[in-house]
């Protein structure tokens, strides 16, 4: 029988779901969950209900893992444990200082409900805390560098739009090329935070306002663009839609660490991510961890758990033995 | 109470385990046995026993995790089986073929004696293997990509020293740059052999040896050369000595997959290592997934198992409140 997977939410995340369920031969969609009116969301499966979330406890018995698509800040330090009472859920949750609290959470409530919880899945938190878990294990003593970008920070984004006279924009975090090759010859630097990424803003301004005077703002807004390298470009709306849409994103996390008898040996483990969409990669991570859950929950588990709990087998639909033979 | 030690074989990797032991805050080393007289063999560590290896038996309840470091050709198809009736046992066993016939051979002889046997730790099979398995289930639309090196690759240098004529050799297997960068590319390229890796030979002659003669077997080699661009340098065996001991290595996993509703999207998953010391780096990994197999035993877990199958934060001395707070 296949894995039936809900989606709440229907957002870019929802919509990443949704494309990796349908990638996954082991997986089914059974139902689109939404806050807004049912007839307005159009989703791409055929046949597979869109339901308003209030009628969500009736679909207990027909879904194995329900995928959280809402956002950080509001929804899932709300929704997570409300809904880990009745289901196995997954979520994104981002807000990497509020993860002990959200995992204290959801640890009681899915408890409550003997069901699983597993917060925290993506990138970064998922994949870029794997890395820095394992290169820490293997390498006690050493140093750890993680760089974001090429891509867009919507937090920063969002901080550009609040300014006066900005009527839309767009922010890239770039790495720095130098700091990258200066990780890499194993020198392990001391970085600071203006050497490690650039900023480049697009801007679109309303008309008559003051270019300058938003551009000497953006640069001096502390925390977000006062300790970094920024350059801002002003233009269109019309280009921004065009040239600035996508939603690419990735990163690097490294461990540089020494071993010997006189610490005379360098090691350097690098873990790259380019993605073309950060929220299909994203779900992409999500619907493989759905896997495990559903696994975690055959075995009678239950409480909150993160990527740092699970077994790698446990993301596969092959068997130890197909995995041993094929991967190891 | 830390977690107690033994090596088995003390060679590059027993040497390098010893070190890793001493860099890991809550183990210590117990013994160390060799099938050498005890008396010939001399260890780093102070104050440590070593033992020859017929009387391993009165050290069982005196160590937590046994490390073997013999050679995966003829030691650890019989050593690793043999010990885990009566230790819970780590190895490096690295011939892919048979790794599903030793795991059979392994998980048997552990439930017997109620151990956890590991298998196949270190960099590839290991952490490479680990890479293809997360990032298999996470793109499953995609194709792998593994490049060793540059380092030294022992069986193509023991080849090389077989040849009439040559004295000694070592043997560089070196990924080449251009093929990297078209895996890097996202264009899934199709590689052969000889686009994927080169391979570089230092060769000490004989006296009187024909050189040219050495060059063309070499060259010619099936299997080992014959379908790579191979270059043969001639040097003296004091600079062989010099300038080729070391035991750098390292290599790159890739996967590079593609989601979207007409999978218009690319996503590069690169996983590098860069390593001064193949053994070193090896016996680190040895020495984390020690920590693991401690924690397994004592849940009461028996049989064979691989790096697939634990949770990455067994690996940890850290709890895992504290590995949410500053890891994830």
């Amino acid at each position: 029988m296949k894995t039936r997977i809900g989606i709440v939410g229907y957002g870019n995340l929802g919509r990443g779901t949704e494309l990796a369920v349908a990638a996954a031969k082991d997986m089914e969609l059974a139902a689109v969950f939404t806050r807004r009116s049912p007839e307005s969301v159009h989703i791409l499966t055929p046949n597979v209900p869109v339901v308003h979330v209030d009628e969500i406890e009736a679909w207990q018995d027909k879904i194995d893992v329900l995928i959280l698509c809402g956002g950080s800040a509001t929804d899932l330090p709300v929704q997570t444990p409300h809904f880990a009472r009745m289901f196995n859920v997954i979520d994104s949750f981002d807000t990497h200082a509020r993860i002990p609290e959200h995992f204290a959470a959801v640890d009681a409530a899915a408890k409550e409900g003997g069901k699983v919880g597993m917060i925290s899945v993506g990138w970064d938190p998922g994949l870029f805390s794997l890395n820095r878990v394992y290169a820490n294990a293997i390498l006690p003593d050493g140093r750890d560098y993680t760089f974001w970008g090429k891509g867009v920070s919507q937090g920063h984004s969002d901080a550009i739009r609040r300014i006066k006279g900005v009527k839309n924009a767009k922010q890239y975090t770039i790495p720095c090329p130098d700091a990258l090759e200066a990780v890499r010859s194993g020198s392990q630097p001391e970085l600071t935070t203006r050497q490690k990424h650039t900023r480049e803003c697009f801007v679109v301004l309303e008309d008559g306002a003051d270019a300058a005077a938003v551009e000497q703002q953006i640069k001096e807004m502390p925390n977000y663009f006062a300790d970094y390298d920024t350059t801002v470009h002003f233009i269109s709306e019309e280009e921004l839609l065009k040239e600035h849409a996508g939603m690419a994103h990735g990163g690097f996390v490294f461990r540089c660490g020494k071993t010997g008898q006189q610490k005379e040996h360098t090691h350097i483990i690098e873990y790259r991510l380019t993605l073309d969409s950060n929220p299909e990669f994203t779900t992409s991570v999500l619907i493989a961890y759905a896997r495990a859950v559903k696994r975690l929950y055959d075995e009678g588990q239950a409480g909150a758990k993160t990527v740092l709990d699970i077994p790698p087998a446990y993301l596969c639909a092959q068997s130890g033995e197909e995995l041993r033979a094929h991967f190891l």
